[in-house]
């Protein structure tokens, strides 16, 4: 079983191995990454894309990328290190995980500094693992809480992606979904394509077939009806950011979901690790919700399919308000109260 | 003005002029049909789609038809006028409004039949203008009651196409939007896209942007946000079949709008001509909902954008229950009490 699942980035003895996701879903291809510019390569061209996917590669990047730094003194080793740390941090500017995965790997290494080269060089792939292996241990503790508000034979719906190929494994939404599958349990999960980009489409089917996992997909506009037929016992999604009050900034198109579990009283669960709660940010009106270009809409699937020049609203992410959340799922837990309340206490 | 608007089916000294839905929102193209053939083709093709469209462009194409027919004698006339109506039935067998058109001009003909040959073949064509005509006029009153829902000024959210290109003109849910435009008012129209066939990115904001009517493109899963932003004051959909009980059928995606809608407190209308209410279907359970081909999901446009081989939900259809509906509007009045009450009266 181990070996079995599908890892979108790993490393072993000198290859770093990246799924490419810009293939899926026609192509299932990994690339095999020896030099520094084809991570650096992977991370701008969103070969790998996902939060903590991205922070992995980058970690294990770096690893590739040192792999012929001097080891005649300290010193010189660090001066080709942050050479490599600079380049690869260049590849995708606004992703957060890239450079907190690479300044872990900076704090390791200047820690290490009065070992021996040789020793600094083990000590990093070793730090790339633990940031990959956290991840997984973080994604897996969420499925398990999540595990616990499920049973046996549900149909359960999901929005866009917040699968195992964007963190090191079992994702942070679909990680119950791999629990169940191990534990044999028949689920039935209904994956919402999640217009424009559709990730859901594209993604989240593909990885649950991939592991063998019972997936039904629909269009986003056939969510109310299959809730309507009784097939859904319960709706879970990942999210972008959850604010102070439990207000949750998602992919388009989840307040909706939300609004039509509630009429249905389907439960309604956002998977939120611990990096994504942001006590700072006091309700969902104080997230900030990027407008995407018309395109998006109006050629998406590589043909034209809207009028020239059509006005186009197009936001990327909603804001799903606390109330209509039944649970959020954390690593620490399960939060059901008043999450104003309970949100500070897993940050003590 | 009265010249001005777009007519996607009509009839002028002998040439039948077809707008060609099939090449829209990217090229706006008119058929010039002078042989029967050609009518045919376009009725096949789908190049004139929308039930009461279907039925007028039979009409005339039947008219085009029987041009050259023997004038000598009725016998010698009727022989070729039912070879050329049996010709045009096998166009779109499935068609209701072909047979009701095509079986009209039938009538008229025979009712005619102690006229002169030449008499009966202007009184064709006088038949084709009536049919034309009174679903223009049936358009035009729903959306004279519609337009009594709606105030300048107001932000309008439709599903899928229910328009003016589907009819003579003005459409059903539609209507009152072109009028809203003639009175001179502001208003400010929302269409959903409409996967997974785009008939609201292709053809609802195409027409309305032909109309010069303020229309802004979203995908499905937008409206809810659209809706908790305050934009949007009422809500008015088309419906392919009433219920008894005031049940809806229509458009994949309708019943989740009215969920939302409800959730908003936004009117939810349903724009409903007679000739969709059907009495002896008792309510929505009632009315089969027709599954469609998983590529419509999967490579609706050109291009795979779902995995092979992965299962796929895809219900053309969906049933809108009467307690979601605040007013059915029809020819003859606009319903708001109890519809299974207030249905059978329209046909007294």
């Amino acid at each position: 079983m181990e070996n079995t699942y599908l890892q979108s980035v790993s490393y072993d003895n000198g290859v770093l191995k990246i799924l490419d996701q810009t293939k899926i879903p026609n192509v299932t291809e990994f690339l095999e990454i020896t030099k520094i510019e084809d991570a650096w390569d992977a991370i701008k061209q969103l070969k790998v894309r996902g939060a903590p996917a991205i922070g992995i590669a980058a970690a294990y990047g770096l690893v590739v990328g040192i792999k012929d730094a001097p080891e005649n003194s300290f010193e010189d080793f660090y001066v080709f290190f942050k050479n490599q740390y600079d380049y690869l941090a260049t590849s995708r500017p606004t992703a957060v995980n890239l450079f907190w995965a690479l300044k872990r790997m900076d704090e390791r290494a200047t820690k290490e500094k009065d070992e021996p080269v040789s020793k600094i060089k083990e000590a990093l792939v070793q730090e790339a693992h633990f940031i990959r292996n956290e991840d997984e241990e973080v994604c897996r503790t969420i499925g398990e809480h999540a595990l616990t508000l499920l049973n046996d034979g549900m149909g359960i719906l999901t929005h866009c992606n917040a699968g195992g190929i964007a963190t090191a494994r079992y994702g942070t939404a679909l990680a119950p979904l791999y629990l169940a599958k191990e534990k044999g349990w028949d689920i039935k999960v209904f994956a919402d394509e999640t217009r424009p980009l559709l990730q859901g489409a594209r993604l989240t089917a593909w990885e649950l077939m991939q592991a063998g996992i019972d997936v039904t997909l629909i269009t986003d506009n056939m969510a109310a009806m299959v809730m309507h037929k009784g097939w859904v016992q319960a709706v879970i999604v990942g999210c972008d950011r959850v604010a102070a009050n439990g207000d949750v900034a998602n992919k388009i198109g989840t307040y909706g979901v939300a609004l039509l579990a509630k009429a249905h009283n389907i439960p309604f669960y956002v998977a939120a690790p611990l990096s994504t709660i942001d006590l700072a940010t006091k309700n969902g009106s104080d997230i900030p919700i990027e407008e995407r270009e018309a395109a998006e809409i109006t050629e998406g699937f590589g043909k034209r399919t809207a009028p020239e020049g059509v006005k186009v609203f197009n936001p990327a992410f909603d804001v799903t308000p606390h109330e209509l959340i039944t649970a959020i799922i954390t690593e620490k837990g399960i939060l059901t109260g008043n999450f104003q309340e309970e949100l500070p206490k897993l940050f003590q």
